[in-house]
């Protein structure tokens, strides 16, 4: 084992606390190992689970009152987090909205705030050494409050193995939930936006995912077989409303993941590059955010320029892989969002969608800002709206510099 | 009406001709207009019609026999146009797999092969005025041949409405099949890789295409109710196989075509951006091309270096541009087509996948060149493949300008 | 000939005058051709010359008093088109400060505005219809005024001649200096940020450009044999003062061109590609602007964040080419500022420089908002800022992937 | 101090070995503390020493004579690695040429070969915790030798002051120069691309250089008063000749240097960002590198297409990031260079310079493969070279979608 790095110097320690077994072991072990005082934070990120037991288990093992946060953080997560991101059609490696990704900064800012509120010197989260969260995490730790101390005890400690922590559970007396005795199948994370599944089970990337695995939709074979219609309002780049009914963001994505779990709708199986340098295969379950995505193309499609349209979709890549990779918080996320932002001034209006057993089908878009001519585009006499002799000195311009090159003997392009 | 451009100096002409109502007026247009001798070619690029008719009725129509060219490009079109576009997982805007966009070049070298054979001096053409098929002839046409005049008799004549085309067409004796007489409700092109309808009941991006837009699959709603497995076999970069049984490139593609097609896979409702400056809005069916792409997809995952992945998904939207805007015979896309190829050395493998009801799920990907390292991802014990204690260093530095910046007051990342 | 687009509507045509012979001749031919009255519109961007003379001959020549317009746009040329593009430290093919396409729009502009204010429903140009120019003017145009005629008088009239043209103006009783009367060795374009020279004796790019052709610096050669050192202050990314004296941006513009001019400094010749499709050489002098661009890029080096500067250097060519090509006025050229301007919120500072014989020398650079730390970068002891163990976690992490492909047969990043 | 990572299981070490104290000193340690065979690989890359000293030096180490390699790798350096480079014209943050970054990878490359032909289980090199040079050397090795063990002992030992290091020299009878008793008052590296100085002098942003930190040119203010006229050769891309006389790589770099040293040419003063997330400051001299930059940047611009070009200038500054921060031997790295080879196919002909005091001056360009068409561009008649009645259909095509923006009233391409 190696020694913990400043051992030494923590007096106390802002712990990501979900009241599971695994971070109830390491706020126990924060408290053994470092001899500091723990402050628990515990977040509704609208992972499904009540806070109320997390709570009580921090009180049980020995957490002062004034030292347990608890926040519901969901409206702030969609709003601040989800939308910003959602406002680039950030997919990363081609498929995955980023749903685990996008959640760790939050929780990152609101325990450096907790730190710089109660006087504490260090935060502590519960994310193994091979994973993408713990650079999340302490990126984000690190922008914030550049002096900050950071333990990551799952690449301190020696509880390496199932066996051992269930030990160092019982000897310090932490409650064990019967069906955490044994080795989960595999590993899960959950918030508004998507829950995702790795480890065990999934291991081999040519075995199909067993059902047990997709927690949040239903199978598109399970869906019923009916056909599902809405309509989405955008106003500057967000959802605002679906239907008609005006929500919340936090309210609205509820709503459209209940609409996509019902309708088998955001699986994704992928195996994905992580940023510390391995590949690794991750069940994604996005329901809301698939539908959400659709939708945000379709309302920029007639209301976006297409050079404003083009320059988004090639800083896309770079944008996700950003947040991927933990960069949130960083001047470089920050510049492109406020060239997104920019871009949204004018996507507002409405986006009609069927829903029907894993499909989100655009059926129809429109908006006051709409860009769609339909006097310039039409098949019919357009009056004089377009005059296509004019596209012939646009072709003939844009090849000049080919048919020089042809004449000087490279044929087709050739170099 | 505008001077024909080159009316006196055309002497013989190779025409793209389908043998349908508007290519044989062209046809008899440019005899009459140019007085210029009319060279026909017509191809077959997995169209789904018959060449014969179209011989028909170039011969009806006084071309001599030496002068009607036909050829069957099913193999060179998938091969040489299709996947190396594919190799780059080309989508234009986030979505439209670029099925017409990538068969006019091949068209276009074709027509002039045969005019440098033939000693024409001129080509011609049959698309619009204010479509990008125009344009994807023509530099296609320029960057082949730079001297060659170039014929649109879209942008030229005056036979601007459905009545005075069927005139013209009666006056000159041209055949007029009786569902051609009336508009048709929309504008249809089709090939190995797609079918596309446009125009007239599709112009209106609120209003859903009626079914009978859609000729190329089943709806999904209609699409069995059971789910069909398919392996897709690669070899680098390429699909080779389906199921362990070889085929070649347009046999290969022809069974994925069918095998969307009766899964209502493939369907695309999008408005675009044109090259010409305009939105448009079309309805895309690329059966085939939709499975191929996912399937591509899901072998680079185990087979591709991460940033040789995140290059190619950087320049993916570039690429896709190009060839939507017609420039495949370029410097510019060979360059990137050689950065391309040069990234499928390994792309060698299997992917699976099940087909159900518009839906394409990858449920496995195997290679004998894989990447994927279960030992390194494992939660299980890795036997020091992986040392956790690397990632500490490896945070911190990633995280150092970010620190640096907050400790000169700008934190989170403030510039 | 061909004719005049839109030579019956016509009605007042705002015309971009400069006084001389050429915009004379097009003033005249505009009243003779389309019968429209003419408004004159010369603006002083630091071009050298007086505007008194221009005023006389527009009354010359029959122009109503109320028609015609001079502004001087120094100041507004330079802070909000010049400093905007030199905070994205702009260069066209890696050389070319762009000071001819920069000054474009802000004429266009100043059209359009005059022509919205006298009801002109059309505006004229002096450009020819081989350049860049043309399309820098009629872009913004069309994007401030979309229903605007455009005339172009080179591109529509039959004076292709030199003779013709002074026939031209002697038949109109059109004042013709005695120098003008044969044709010009170079054609000259010059405002407070440059000076470019053109055409004739500069049309065969292995003959050195002729010194007469440079009017806007010494060359180096002939630059005093001394050392002029000077400090140049920035807040937020621009230009505010020289040696500690804060001057407004077209004075401190100014007096970086009279020490570059006496310095030998911002000579360029290059052979460039135009946006229309050929290769021009063009002998550029931006004495000023080359030390602004050196000077802007030092206060950054210390300034901007490593990946702040990376995304804006990764964009560069692609922004330069927007102002090369015309796009101004155009929401990808708005997205772009919009991000390079977040990023120069703390490019606050001193730089200091040598001016020698043609070199410009950064020999010191300070800021409040200093991102160098010397306490990191010691090679001295330095009490913990940087623990260098941390590097091998960095590089074993940065390396894991090239690793893992290496013991999959690919060694040293083979694909 | 922390435990050397490998410690029990080194058994055979290749070392970088220059012969200096230093690595001698390297030596030495890796023989006392690792208790392993010490293979010395000592390489000629053009820095101007002998390569004899360290040869004997290393004898007098114990060093058996099987054990001691040397290269000349003038060549290969110069012909595999800085010209791939050059053809990228790539520059680090806009101006450093790269000289020690593209230097690492080959040193590294021959160790590991050395290390397969000794049968070595360990490479080691002299390049500290805080900088680029231990990164670039480590990640080439696990590149291609993915299990090899690596050791670096700055980060390793204790000898952290020079008086330890002298002391532990002084124990062991390594023999130490008179000179270097003391502190070097600046660090240096060097190779025939360039040489980099950086530290202490240096390390204060805003003190101009001292004089003697210059040491592979004159200064521009000493330099002679006339200008030397060259012309450059290239071929596909890469130099060939100077002034007609065909020279091999590391010949034409070993004269292009003499031209520029004697004319003031190549220095640089720059604050950088470091891969590991610090800035610092060094001084670069890159006397022949720049004479080549530039004329390779202007016989690119007579063969190279514009968009060839484009693409090229876009991807510049992620390749130099590439090679800054040590994957030379990586996917993305070969992509690149991929790309960047097979647009150089036409880059052939000659550029004439003149040289002058710090100023590299293009003043003609020609090729066989010239793109540049006198007939196109001239300001005289053209004989229909060029229609410049296509020029307004290609501006209003391009302008169209900033017409209908500004229709929907968003004027000037607001977004």
């Amino acid at each position: 084992m190696r020694v913990p790095m400043n051992s030494k110097s923590v007096k106390k320690v802002v712990l990501a606390y979900s009241g599971g077994l695994d971070t109830s072991v390491i706020l126990k072990w924060l408290q053994t190992t470092y001899n500091a005082e723990v402050v628990t934070f515990t977040a509704d990120l609208g992972q499904g689970e009540e806070l109320g037991p997390a709570k009580e288990k921090a009180r049980l093992l020995g957490i002062k009152e004034e030292n347990i946060f608890m926040d519901d953080l969901r409206e702030e997560f969609t709003r601040d987090f989800v939308f910003p991101m959602f406002r680039m059609n950030a997919q990363y490696e081609g498929c995955y909205l980023l749903g685990t990704s996008i959640a760790r900064p939050l929780i990152a800012k609101r325990q450096i705030e907790i730190a710089e509120k109660v006087g504490a010197d260090a935060v502590s989260h519960g994310a193994t050494g091979k994973g993408n969260d713990q650079v999340r995490f302490e990126i984000a730790y690190y922008a914030l409050k550049p002096d900050v101390k950071v333990i990551a005890p799952w690449r301190e400690w020696d509880l390496t193995s199932r066996t051992r922590l269930i030990q160092f559970a019982e000897e310090h007396q932490i409650p064990i939930a019967k069906d955490k005795r044994g080795e989960s199948p595999f590993s899960v994370d959950a918030n508004l936006l998507h829950s995702s599944s790795e480890g065990k089970v999934l291991e081999e990337p040519w075995d199909e995912p067993p059902e047990i695995v997709w927690q949040r939709t239903v199978s598109p074979v399970d869906a019923p077989d009916r056909v599902t219609e809405i309509t989405i309002e955008f106003e500057r780049g967000d959802a605002v409303g679906i239907n008609g009914e005006r929500l919340s963001p936090a309210a609205l994505l509820t709503k459209l993941n209940a609409l996509g779990k019902e309708n088998g709708i955001g699986r994704l199986d992928l195996v994905e590059n992580r940023f510390v340098g391995m590949k690794s295969r991750g069940a994604y379950e996005t329901p809301g955010g698939t539908i959400l995505h659709t939708a945000h193309r379709a309302i920029e499609s007639i209301t976006l320029d297409r050079e404003a349209a083009h320059l988004k979709d090639s800083l896309m890549p770079r944008y996700a892989e950003l947040i991927y990779n933990g960069f949130w918080f960083s001047p470089e996320r920050r510049m492109l969002q406020a060239m997104a932002d920019a871009s949204q001034a004018s996507v507002t209006g409405e986006v009609r969608l069927k829903l029907y057993k894993g499909n989100t089908i655009v059926t129809g878009r429109r908006s006051p800002n709409s860009l769609y001519s339909m006097k310039h585009v039409t098949f019919e006499e357009d009056q004089g709206a377009y005059d296509q002799f004019d596209a012939q000195g646009f072709i003939k311009l844009n090849a000049l510099r080919l048919r020089l090159g042809a004449m000087a003997g490279r044929k087709g392009g050739e170099l």
